[in-house]
This record gives structure tokens, sequence and C-alpha cells, in this order.
């Protein structure tokens, strides 16, 4: 039997629910080191947090996230609370020696990140950022052909994520439900909640960003704060359009927006090679499309792959049903986890590390700059 | 340049302008051994014939099919009109030495059917019957693929041709506009008018059906006719369906309707092999589906084959435009003008000709003949 | 807190996973009135028993299934297991009083079925069968749409299921993984695994099937048996295809194959009506293809629905995550758990009923006994 | 009958087919008020431009432009020829009182633009600019859509243009076939060829663009001249993308390639608006995706319009066949030819005029002085 590893979660949002369901699968479905136990759960409302940890199997909960630190029997802090916390409590979790899961982005700005990179490092702790995306099967399969060089030189590279959720004027700002909206919480808009994620996959499948040049708005200039009631202004970028140049010497191309109306969460990439390219959307996150130019010229087309298949290099996916059956959104976080506990389990951090998301916010630290001087900014 | 021939179109409904369109574009596209000219064109109302020929460039019109067939000068008789009418011009342009062009089906019933085929084959005159989906490039692309052996062993082949235009009880039967629904006029419904496509791709692609069992159905028992006002039984099938063995041991499944709302000219068909598997459908008809199981396991998954490519292999569309630029549906028209004329030019045939048409036609007997009966049906 | 349901599963295959995930699952979702426990696994072989009640966190295992039914603690009784054995352990559970649980198909033939029938109603226990696609979120949606009468007169009910993964002659019959392949142990082939599934759906959507039509074949005659190593003759159906009628006077077609290569799992239906007309297809189980004719002329087009909505009525998903974020094919059995948990709390059955289960039976025993006589079949 | 007008065409390649192909068919399907009569082509070859003339039925041939505009004759001159030419033809024509269809880009630079709408102006002149695909029906439904208002507030407008057919570094520039990597030929690359189009239906749907910010790339550096035979630096653009400010407020991104493996001529565009979305891509040119917010909340997709019905309001196609059967590329030539008649019988330009034409030149010159300057640029 795998060894039991004691899990302290802070925050008990969407991502907290995420995260829990993936501690509570991840040992059925994978051969893990460790068998993940729900410690205890923190969030600043008591009632609420107490009614998390009943649904969910936490042994107990608590509002106060430095009680979860302080406890000797917490093995992994694993962060969801909203950006602006994350690295007091990173970096307090890393001096405590615990392991850690954080969600993105890391942090409000690179600086901050820094910060917390150090800790970290500092204390060897294993961790990794909850960039899930990359382990969608097919984006995780996009990344193997790449790696075997299928796609030959590459040109372009080209992300997209749109939304629609705040078109409304009604939609508030701060609080539990849309703290996104909330400059102070949430750092940025579209570039540290969405664009981060596209970042994250474009350097891991094709490498640097060298420098960027950028764009942004937010077409709603003022909402009402949920907490406070009173009309604020909105210190959030609600649309951001970049394009850069990738080390490699390819070109690419970014635009996230939350007012493109009829996407609820459309984050797609292309990947152009000299040889192939690759298609891939998040709306039907379990297909990826290929087109390889050294098919023969009359059966050339674009391929439509289901990835469900096993045993044939599909990533992930021999450890759930069988070939046809498609997976959802939710199970990017358990393959998350899997890999975690196996890096865990080696005293290592598993990627995207700190060090990587410290990256990704660097590029968004760059493209802000550029947004706001109108100039290319180098990322550095 | 290319000699001349010289057409004596009969019908300037619908197909009368797919046809002349064809003859009008052909030697623009195609280098034929013809040229043909548009003699005269015949239909039952004189102005409308005469405004037919003006806006088409006929150089004469009449109203009487019998004067076309008298005319020494006329080349090629084309037959556009309804299936009941089919027969009797076919027999007595073949009489007259007249190469032959007929819409499709061929006749009311396979007994008209094989004395057409006696007539045109005693005259060895040119022939060919308008099953135009042959010539859509993706349709003859599958065609080449299936020589190539590249299916393998088929174990299945399935086509639905579905409408919606009938759906409304204030459609009429009978007249111009409506024949189809009349079961004098177009001697069954929707089993000579969309089935025999099917039918006709599915034997060419497949080889001989042996054996069907079929369903029919008139979900709209009565309608106005449109010529006498009264309200008359509809003796048409709104409805079919059959399944039926190929003489190669696979397997058939065959639907139409006029009552499948949301489709206006949904002709699909589906080829299972051992090896690969192919779809194609009308409503994008410009692309092919392309399954192939010695893809690599990972990659494999239904190419979307765009079938526009020159030089590598698309049947035809080296003649139109460049790379990635579509053709519609008239051009099939064109391809069948084409292939007519290089076959007419050695005297020959062209398939499908009226021998295959016939063979289909049976094909259709049988099916209406199993509906009745409720039992399987040999197809001699 | 919920009162607690003590689960004894027999079978721990490939239902046996997704059952057990669905208990798993189920409370951290939906407020459900039970919180299941899982007390037992049984199954053949100890050592897998053992290691599966080890994965899944059964309390115990063991090797007879008498035993399970046996236990007074058990509250519901859950069967996996080859078709064959259903019959006997239903029975005996619902003797012992015992909920139920059970994989689809109910039984080998509608004889059987309607003991177990008789059975489960004597006991007056709660019971399900586990015809999972019901409860897909876009085919519950179709159901709903269908029951607020938005499509009108019903036309066309079309359904088919396509696999390709039997196309091998190596692959065996029998044994564990490939029982599906042995007449003995499934009873038929396609018919009773993946018909019976469309004709739940089908039945549900449309009402029952009064009439069919049908035509099987075993492609591969022979196949080596996985248990024995003896070549022996194929019982089962390959594939099988029927036309039919609906009491409400629609036309079905339907068909199943394991021979179509480039298909793992691909059940599509598509329903026909006077007014608008649905499409779904498990490959893309998260969208639901809508086409509305009430729509304005210019913008009628059939509609892909992204079924992840909340609240607006798309069923089931506002338990699950944010819209836009699809769920996969394990989901099905958490919702249908949800539901049997709410009736067995009421001492009610849970739709589709062993009574719904049989009355499919009755429909497949009709197909597979028209195949053979080559004639109509009346559905008893 | 409609009165003849008298064409005279210069420049025999790609153009000079489209364009001669809609002469040929207008009067077919348009009421047009004159009947296009094809008196003369002009091109550099002799022997070439006689094969055109007869394969066409051009009454004359010359290699001349300068003949073509002193013939009394001639109505209309119809510029098909490298970039490079077209302003000295059209100066020339506009002074000799000829009506004008002129491809596209318009010209080299908004300089020399500007002085061919000078000249066409001065000598009231009808004229056209061929940004065919304005005249793709579900393009031209798009514009009425946005006209209606049915979008509401525009946050968005989104294109691409992306080809795969100079990647090979063989691929030569200059040339009658490949002039259009030849700097000196064509102005620019893509920005010129490809997004100038872009930029046209933009502009059309969406309003003045009024700041841009670019970055360009040439990935061959050097290739050989095909008439010289000489290596020669590359001076055109491979790529471009920019983001921009439209006039009404909304955010532009664009990019254009011709290094995306896997498209042949993806020219694809989608509109945000506040209620509604819209998207089109050229390689299923006969759909177009409508999303609207204000349907019922569990029916809400992306409808797949296929844009082929009569009277309801699908631009065009109540001149062609029969709902559900799609037209393709060469089609758009014909509405242009169909409209520009239209306009000409009146005495007035056609838009897109050559000052239209202008305004997307000033936005080419724009991007590609930004792309230089790596800064903001603003169209004036």
């Amino acid at each position: 039997m795998a060894k039991t590893l004691n899990v302290g979660l802070i925050g008990y949002g969407f991502m907290g629910r995420t995260h829990s369901n993936a501690y509570r699968k991840v040992s059925h479905f994978f051969d893990v080191p460790y068998r993940p136990v729900l410690k205890v759960v923190c969030g600043l409302v008591e009632a609420e947090a107490r009614a998390f940890a009943e649904r969910w199997g936490y042994e107990s909960w608590c509002t106060d996230w430095r009680k979860v630190i302080d406890r000797k029997d917490i093995d992994v802090v694993d962060i969801c609370v909203p950006n602006n916390v994350h690295a007091e409590i990173a970096v307090a979790a890393a001096k405590a020696g615990k392991m850690i899961v954080c969600e993105k982005p890391l942090a409000l700005d690179s600086a901050q990140a820094a910060k917390m990179v150090e800790a970290v490092e500092k204390a060897k702790v294993p961790n990794i950022v909850s960039f899930n995306y990359r382990r969608v099967p097919a984006v995780t399969l996009a990344k193997r052909l790449i790696e075997e060089g299928r796609l030959g030189r590459i040109f372009h590279y080209r992300a997209n994520f749109l939304q629609d959720w705040t078109i409304s004027a009604d939609v508030p700002q701060g609080g539990m439900a849309t703290w996104r909206l909330d400059v102070k919480a949430a750092g940025s808009g579209v570039t540290g909640d969405l664009l981060a994620h596209c970042i994250d996959t474009a350097t891991w499948h094709n490498g640097p960003i060298t420098r960027v040049n950028a764009m942004t708005e937010t077409f709603i200039k003022e909402r009402k704060h949920a907490e406070t009631g009173k009309v604020e202004p909105v210190g959030i970028d609600d649309a951001c359009t970049f394009f850069c140049r990738f080390q490699n010497g390819s070109l690419g191309n970014f635009e996230s927006t939350r007012y493109a109306r009829g996407h609820k969460a459309l984050y797609t990439f292309e990947i152009n090679g000299e040889k192939a390219s690759i298609r891939w959307d998040l709306h039907d996150l379990h297909r990826l499309q290929w087109f390889d130019h050294r098919d023969e010229g009359k059966l050339r087309g674009w391929r439509s792959i289901h990835v469900t298949d096993h045993g044939g290099g599909h990533p992930y996916m021999d450890k759930w049903w069988v070939p046809g059956l498609q997976i959802g959104y939710a199970e990017t976080f358990v393959h998350q986890i899997a890999d975690f506990l196996a890096a865990a389990a080696k005293g290592e951090p598993c990627p995207p590390t700190f060090r990587d998301a410290l990256a990704t916010q660097k590029v968004c630290d760059a493209v802000l700059k550029s947004a706001k001087s109108g100039k290319w900014v180098e990322v550095k």
C-alpha cells in the first residue's frame, strides 16, 4: 500500500473543489507513491469551510491559514485562494518545509513570484503551479509530437482564450465569486487569469518568449464592488492581445478577452511547423487536430484525433476507461496530482514548478508593461 | 479548335439550367473534343421556352420534342423532363441516331428502362444518365481509393439522402414545380428521386446489390394537385429505408426522406473497410473524410480532406482555380459533360450509361416491391 | 448528514470500476439522501477482488456472490458481471430484499428478464438498470425538449452504434476481457451490447417500438476461446441493422456493428420532428445539435449546444464546474447513482427500471428473431 | 434584351480567368442591364493571349494594353495584371473615359492609389476594386446582420488569412506564377495580397481602423528569381500580424502568413458583439456561424447556417440552384460583376470603389510602417 500524504487545503472555492476531487480520485486510477489524506480545509467563513469539509471528507476545518502551516502533520499545503494571498502563504509554507501546490498565476507580479521561487528552492520542497491544461491528454500529446521533432522548424504559435461572462455591466467586482474582476485581488484581468495559461503552454511547447508588444482594453470602466457595494473604477484588463517573438525564431500571436459572446472557455492554440501543424481547443478538449505534410498528397487533411486510445501513446488515457470514451476537464487535475505525487516521492519539484511559473509571470509583466507604453518590451 | 456538337435540350426546369450551364462552361475549363453549340431548347410553354433560350443563348426554341429529334443538325438530345416522358423521347432519339444525355432516374420502372437500353445499344449511340454526384471530386476520389484496394475487405456501406421540403401539407403535387410528388409523373417518391442517386454511387463504389428488404411511408396521404386544384391521394413514397446485401458480402443500409427537418440535401455515405473508412456529405461536398487504420496509432484520426488540390490526385480540380478554393454543385455537371464529350468522340457510352442506370432501376424496383410485400426481394 | 447505504458490488471489471467511481463521487457533487459505503466487492479471482477492494476502498472482498446477498448489512447489490449471470443474482437479491443496480442488458432474453421483473416487483425493492447514456446531460436535455413538445409530430428516429474493436480475427472470444464475443456469456452480440442502449434511449425519447425487421451478420465465423484455447464457432451477431415502426407512427432505423473502422464508440441518434430536429453523438457527448424551423429563415442552422451551462436548464451541469468546461463519460454513472439514491429514499424504482429494461429486451428478442426469419416481427 | 457592354481584359492569369468566367455567366443567372461582350484580351505573350482568347471566346487579343484603351468600342477595362502596373493602366483608362474593374490591392502604396482615385473621380467613370470576398453570400449576410444592429456594441474583430504555399525554399520569386513573392511586382507580401482582403471586409463590416501596431517577418531571406535565375534577397513580408483600434471602439487582431502548414486559403473572421457573434471561414465559404445570446438559455449554441436558402434573405442565392446546394469561390466574381453592371447602368461606382480601396491601402501602409518602426501608427 502507498504511504499517506496529509493535505491541507487553503481556499474552498472553484479551485478548492477541483483539487479536492483530484486528491480523492487519484489513487483509484493511478499507481501513486502516496495516498492523499484530506486533513484540513481552511477558508474565511467558518460555516462554509465546515460544509466543504463535510462534503469532501476533510477531517477538520479552520479559518486561519497559519494554523494549517503550523500543523506538524500536514505534508502538503495546497493554495487555492485569490492571487494576492499566494505569496505570503507560499513563503510561509516553504519555510515550514511543506510541499506546495499553488494555483495560477503564481503571484501578482514577477517580483513577488521571484521571492516565492527563492523560498521553495531554499527550502527544497516539492512544488507545482496548477497550470492544469498542460495535462489535458491532447495537449500533452502535442508536446510529445513537438519533442519528437515532427513539426520541423516552427513558424507560428497562436493562442486565444475567449470568454463572455463579464459582458453585462451588472457583474460586480470583488468578493468570493468575482474577485477576478478586482485588480487588488487578481493583480490583472485576462492577462494573469487566462493568458497565463496560454503562455505556460506556449513556452512549454515552443520555448521562451523574448519580446512582446501588447494592447489591452477595459470595456466597462466602473463596476460595483461586491463587498462594499460602492461603484469603483475597474482596474483590470478586460481584453489583451499581444504578438511576440520566441527564442526559436517563430512568431506568436495571443489574445484573450471576456467579451467574446458565444465562448465560455475557448482556449485554443495552433502551432505551424515546416512539416506539420497542430490545433487544439478546450471546448472539445478530448480531440487534437493534426496536419502532416508528409502524408500522401491526395490524402492530406487535418486529422481529428479522438485522444482516448490506450497503449498507443495517448497520454494518461490507459488509466481511465476504454477507447472512444472521453474524460473531462476535472481529470486534468487528477493527472497533475498524480505527477506531483510521483515527483514528491523523489523530493523533486514537478513542472510547471514555481520557477517555470515565474518565467510565465515575467511574460505577463512584460505584456502589461507593453500595453501601457505602446512599445515592444523585452522579457527579462 | 474543337469540332462543334449541336445540342437540343428538352426541358427547361431546374435540370435544364444545370445542363445548359455545363454546356456553356465546359470548354473554358476542359480540353474537350467537341465544343457544344446550344441549338434548341424545347418545353411545354412557348413563352418560357423562348425566355430560357434567350437567357442561355439557345439559337431557337420549340414546344414539341419530336421536332428536336427530327432536326438533322442536332447531335445530342438532352432529356430534362419528368421521369414519365424519358422513355418515349429516348427511344425516339436513339432511333434517330442521336447521342443522348438523360436525367435520372432513367425511367418509371425497369421494364421501361430495359427498352431504353435496348434502343441505345441497338443504335450504338453514346449515352449517359445524369447521376451527377459520381463526379463530385470527393466522390470520384473515394472511387479511386477503393479501386486502389486501400480499404481492404468491405464490411459496410451506409447512405442517407435527407430533405425537408415537403413537410408542410400545403405543398401541392403535380405541375412544373412539384411533379416529383405526383406518382404519375415521377413513378415513385424518394426512391427514384433520391435513393437512385445513393444506389448509383453505392454500386459504382461497392459492386452489385443482390437482395433488399425495405420499408416505405407516405406521411401526408392527400395533397392538392397543382394543375387540377383537386385534393388527390398521394401515390409516392415520402420516406424509404432499406437494408441489403452486396455481392461482395458487405451489408448496406440506405435511407431517404423528405421529412428530415434541418436537412436540405443531406446526401451522405460511409464505407467501412477492414483497413480504412470513407465518409462524405453533400452539404460540404468539397470535403472527404478518410480514416486509415495503417496510420501510426497515436495519430490515427478522421482526416478532413479539402478536395481542392492540383496535380496530386484530386479529380478534376486542376482544371479549376487554385488549391483551397472550392467549387460547388453545378460543376459536377461540367465534369459529366466533359467526360461525356470525351466518350462521344470515341463513339462510346459514358458511365453511368443507360445500362448502368437500368441496374439501379432494378434495385429501386426491388426496394418498392419489398416495401409492399414486407419481405426480402432478390434483385434480378 | 446523509444516512449511509451499504453497497455490495458483484463484478470488478470495466463496469465495476465505473460504478465504484460513481459511488465514491456522488455525495461530493450531489445532495443525496444516502452516502454510499463500499462494503464488499465480489469476483471470481480472489487476488483480483482484493486488489480492486484496496484500490477503491471496499472494506472487504469475496469470491462467492451468495455471500454478498446473505450479508444483512448490505443494502444495495450492484450487478456488474456478464449477462448470463444477471438473472440468478438479481432474483436472489430481490428475495433477500436488497435494492438492485444491474448492468445492461438486463438478461439473456426477455423470458429471463420477465422473471427478474417479477422478483423485484414482488419484493418491492428499488431497482435500476444501467443504461447510463440516458444521463448524458445532452441526452437528458433532448428528452426535455421532446417532452416540451418542441419537435411537433415525429417522423424519424435514427440511431447507430459503431465500433471497430473486433475486426481482427485474432481477437478471442470468452474470458474476462472478451466475454462479449461469447454467445453463452453475452446472449447476443451488438444487439444486446450496443443496440440495447439505442433502444432504451429511443423508447424513452419516442415511445414504444411495435414492429421490427432486421438483418444480422457474423463476419468472422470462428474465434479461439480465451479460456479453452480452442477455435470455436462464433455465436454472436457482429453487426445488426433493423428498421421499425414506433407506436406514434414514426419510422426507426437502427444499426450497430463492431466492424466500422474509425469508430470506437460512435453512438449517434437523430430525431426529426415537424418543427425541429435533434442530433447527438457519443464521441462529443457534451454537445447537442439542435435545428429549429421556427428560427428566422435567414438564420436557421444547426446549433451546436455546448451542454455545460448552469441554471438555464442543462441537466445535472450546475453540480459540476463552470460553464464551458466539459464532463466525460464516467459522470453519467454519477448522475445515475444520484437519481437512484433519490428514488431509493422514497422506496421507489428508478428509471430505467427492470420493467423498462424488459421492454427493451423484448425489442432485442424481436430483432434477433426477425434477423433469423427474414420477416417483420411484432414486439410483444 | 439587355444592352451590350464591351470588355477589354488586361491580364490572362488566374484573375483573368475568374473575371472572364464571371462575364460569361452573369447574364445567365442575373437580370443585368448589360450583357458583357468579350472584345479583347491583352497580355505579354502573344501565343498565350491568343490561346486565352480562343478558350474564353474573346474576339481578339493583343500584347499592348494601350491599344485596349485606345479602342473606342471598349466600355470596360478590366485590370488583372500584377500590382505594380495597376496605376498606369487605370489612370490612362480613366482619362479615356472607360469604366474600370481593377484587381486588388489597388496599388503599390496609398500615394499611387490616391492618384488613381483622383483619376476615376475626375473622369466620373464607374469603378470597382475586386475584393471579391465581400460577395460570398455568407459574408454579405454577415454585413446585413451587422447593419440590422443585431450584434449590439462591437468588442472584437478578428481575422486571419493563412496559407502554406511558400514554405519550400525552392519556390522562386518573380515571373508569371510567382510574382507575388517579388516585392517590385507586388509591393508587399501577405499584407497587400491577403490582409488587404481582411481589411476590406473588416472596415466594411466594422468601420474605419484608426491605429495599428504590427510585426512582419520574412522567413526565407533569399529566393531565385524566376526570370533572371539569380538568387536575390526577398523583399516581401512572408507573415504579418497586427492589432488595431477601430473608430467604434472595438479591438482588432489580424494575422496573415504563407507559412501555416495545412491551410491553403484559410481566410477567417470573427466579430464579437454584445448580443451576438459571427464567424466565417473561406474553406467552407457557404456556411456562416452565428451565435445569438438572445436565444433561450438552454438552447444557445453556434448555428452553422448553410447559406443556400432562397427568398428568406440569403444574399444572391435565389439566383442559383435549390436550397442545400452550394456554390463555390468563382461565383463571388459573378456577384461582383452583376452588382458592378447595375451600378454602371446608373453611372455610379460600385463598392468597394477605388476610394474604398484607397482606405484599405492606407491601413496596409500603416501596417508596414508600424512593422518597420515597432511603434503604433495612426491611419491617415
